[in-house]
């Protein structure tokens, strides 16, 4: 299901100038490529998670300017009149290839490659950014966690942690990553994730005690269900939780105090009292190193809220779009990069793969120029100096995504959510240290670009 | 101007089943307070300032269920059929009384007060928090930029930098928070934020060399644009800049390399191609701490990005929601509270006063109980033990937002704007101070509360 909203103004004041100095000097037609790519990978992180493809293909559906939109943008002298016809009937007719949605990344992997004219080009960049960026970090923070939890489910809680409708997208890039549930409504209407949820501390406080709360939760979503039990005495709530909804109550949960302990004495307590099958929860300013710490606690599942919408201290992706081909005016298409000291980028439409080992397990991101022999070329590129392996194989990572502006690479968040698990599933193990470090497998140019 | 997508499933799942469990117990009906507060400013901040209230105000207008969320709801078995008869009906019909958006706020600070039946209200908590958290955490920290940048302009750049839908409440909190513009054209379309941009290095890389390219941008924006100098080499560019745009050329951007460095040689530069009153701004990954460091740099102007949209290091305000007060079975409203370790509340209901020393400097946020005689309290509460001055006078803080359910404090922009410098102006001088500290100003709580 698609958000309805038109999207043509999520886009910077700039892009609009530059379609009109290129309309007026005649190159707003010129064939260009585009390229997203990360420099590096925030935070220390050892790979990233391509997220958002879906609702940038959804996004790129609805950016058509609506008159209001338009009117908007002549009065305030945006842009020109001349501009404002050709937004107008704008309508990207181009082709976009890119890396599947919860697909590995490494640092200068072209993540997302753009064909069009310039015009048709340049607007979308902001859009691109914003969707990949902010997605890209939620379910690579995600993937982390997802990682620490081991089998024990997650459940994405940080919605008024973010703004409002980012948090939509941020519980779908979590399922993506690897939670299993999210309290959002919203995600579970637009896009099918899961949503749970029972009560807060106010529904205990709003009741005159907290037996009445309990038995007034039981008797409205049975004794299945998790009882809140941190709002006065920990140990006195057990009692009465169990005493209400017998050995059958679903689980509790802790939101304060020293997690582990408080998970160790509830489970010594509620076992005692024959509930040994209710799960304790614990939720309360989690990440992926708080959870890998309760490893050893005897807890069921985790609440994960503000470290997750906010990328667990990465809120943003590092990816830039950068122009690196455009058509000479002999209509050839020529390399182009610029030379902005530490920013410079690679120019040429790169090709790329991932090979994996004999054993399943990924080596290296292959980058080769694009063209009808990239896969054969790939094959045969070194990495660290070494001899290139015959059972390698060779995954090639840019799928079509968008053909002659017709949305081809649409599939369903569950797809999206297996290819997270089962690319990062073949990356070497130190992939999923927590620990600051480098990219777990190299990018290895193999091309007339030089280095970066 | 309103965005009309339905805003009720921005909402977590525990508030709907809390509400199925209250309309059971009979409790749903009861009035109850709730308020939004901050137990600390995150990050070592000094002040906080709030924001997004007007953006709530129209969120709380848009909350509505529609038909096929209600649908939704049903068939996910998300809430039983009572219950979705009560949200088919929904409509806020409390008050609600809060901080001014603009004003600053400190520890405890009582931002928003929430009255109303519990079912009405609860429902409200996350939007709420989503809507205060967000546009408050970049308006924090929008407002340290704007006072390291001083008289020169700030420019709000990050938009691709965050999520789509964010960045525009991020455009629109970082102009209240002191920015002078914003490149994000839908919250000029929907906020009046004035918007700005020129063109970025693909413009450049598009045309055959720099020289074309600032023809064509010339030619389109007029020689008081902004050209961007870094693509190749700076020192050439503002020749070529100045032949062509002559001495009336507005300004050139320098997007990478040493700022202040690059700015010294090119103010050299145009100044002794007669070009001295070009101005230089400079871009690329600035926040409040290089802001400041440029300060004896010539640049004329300064564009932000990542670090205004992800809240420079604090992506989140650490407001809370809590209920304080609940009717008995008499209808009395009774102060209630949580008692979590290390996150306790404070029960009952507050009226907020800023008290202004004789010099116009704040002196303490003062919070009393709330009541007809709650401003002549707030007057004999005692700072730091001291004697109070008879000179001191008490600005109230809490301002009716809605009446019976409807918008009664709606305000412009600019007036949030403009009550952010104003508030701002007269906190005293080391809340200001970028190093991370302690609140500016006490809170101070003569009530029945005790500490929290």
């Amino acid at each position: 299901m698609n958000d309805p909203m038109s999207t043509a103004l999520l886009t910077d004041h700039y892009e609009l100038t530059m379609v009109q100095a290129a309309l007026r000097s005649g190159a707003a037609g010129r064939r260009t490529v585009f390229e997203v790519f990360a420099r590096h990978l925030p935070g220390g992180r050892r790979y990233g998670v391509v997220a958002g493809v879906g609702r940038l293909l959804d996004a790129l559906s609805s950016f058509r300017f609506t008159d209001d939109e338009l009117a908007f943008l002549a009065e305030h002298d945006v842009v020109d009149a001349a501009t404002i016809d050709f937004l107008a009937g704008y309508r990207f007719s181009g082709d976009v290839y890119g890396y599947r949605e919860g697909e590995s990344y490494f640092p200068g992997s072209p993540i997302m490659v753009v064909h069009g004219t310039f015009a048709e080009s340049v607007v979308l960049e902001t859009m691109i950014l914003s969707i990949l960026n902010h997605d890209s970090a939620i379910t690579s923070a995600a993937a982390r966690m997802s990682h620490a939890a081991g089998e024990r489910p997650l459940i994405e809680m940080g919605t008024r942690r973010t703004h409002e409708r980012a948090a939509v997208a941020a519980a779908r890039a979590a399922y993506i990553g690897g939670f299993a549930t999210s309290s959002n409504l919203r995600a579970g209407f637009l896009y099918g994730v899961p949503t749970r949820g029972t009560s807060a501390h106010a529904f205990t406080l709003l009741h005159d005690s907290e037996r009445q709360a309990f038995q007034a939760q039981i008797a409205a979503l049975g004794p299945a269900t998790t009882l809140l039990i941190d709002t006065y005495d920990v140990a006195e709530a057990v009692r009465t939780a169990v005493e209400l909804a017998g050995p059958e109550l679903g689980a509790v949960r802790i939101d304060s105090g020293d997690l582990a302990q408080a998970a160790v004495s509830v489970r010594q307590q509620l076992d005692s009292l024959g509930a040994d099958k209710t799960r304790i929860i614990v939720t309360g300013d989690l990440d992926e190193y708080s959870i890998a710490a309760l490893a050893a606690a005897p807890v069921d599942g985790y609440g994960v809220g503000t470290s997750l919408v906010t990328g667990s201290g990465v809120p943003t992706a590092a990816m830039v779009y950068k122009m690196v081909a455009r058509a000479d005016p002999d209509g050839e298409l020529q390399p182009v990069a610029k030379r902005s000291v530490g920013k410079p980028s690679r120019g040429g439409v790169k090709a790329a793969f991932r090979r994996i080992g004999p054993d399943g397990c990924a080596l290296a991101e292959i980058i080769v120029p694009d063209g009808p022999h990239a896969a054969q070329a790939a094959v045969t590129v070194p990495v660290n100096g070494g001899d290139t392996d015959p059972r390698d194989t060779h995954r090639p990572l840019l799928a079509p995504l968008v053909k002659d502006g017709e949305v081809v690479g649409g599939e369903s968040v569950a797809a999206a959510r297996d290819r997270r698990a089962a690319s990062a599933a073949e990356l070497p193990p130190e992939a999923h240290h927590l620990s600051r470090g480098y990219a777990a497998i190299p990018t290895v140019f193999a091309g007339p670009w030089g280095s970066p």
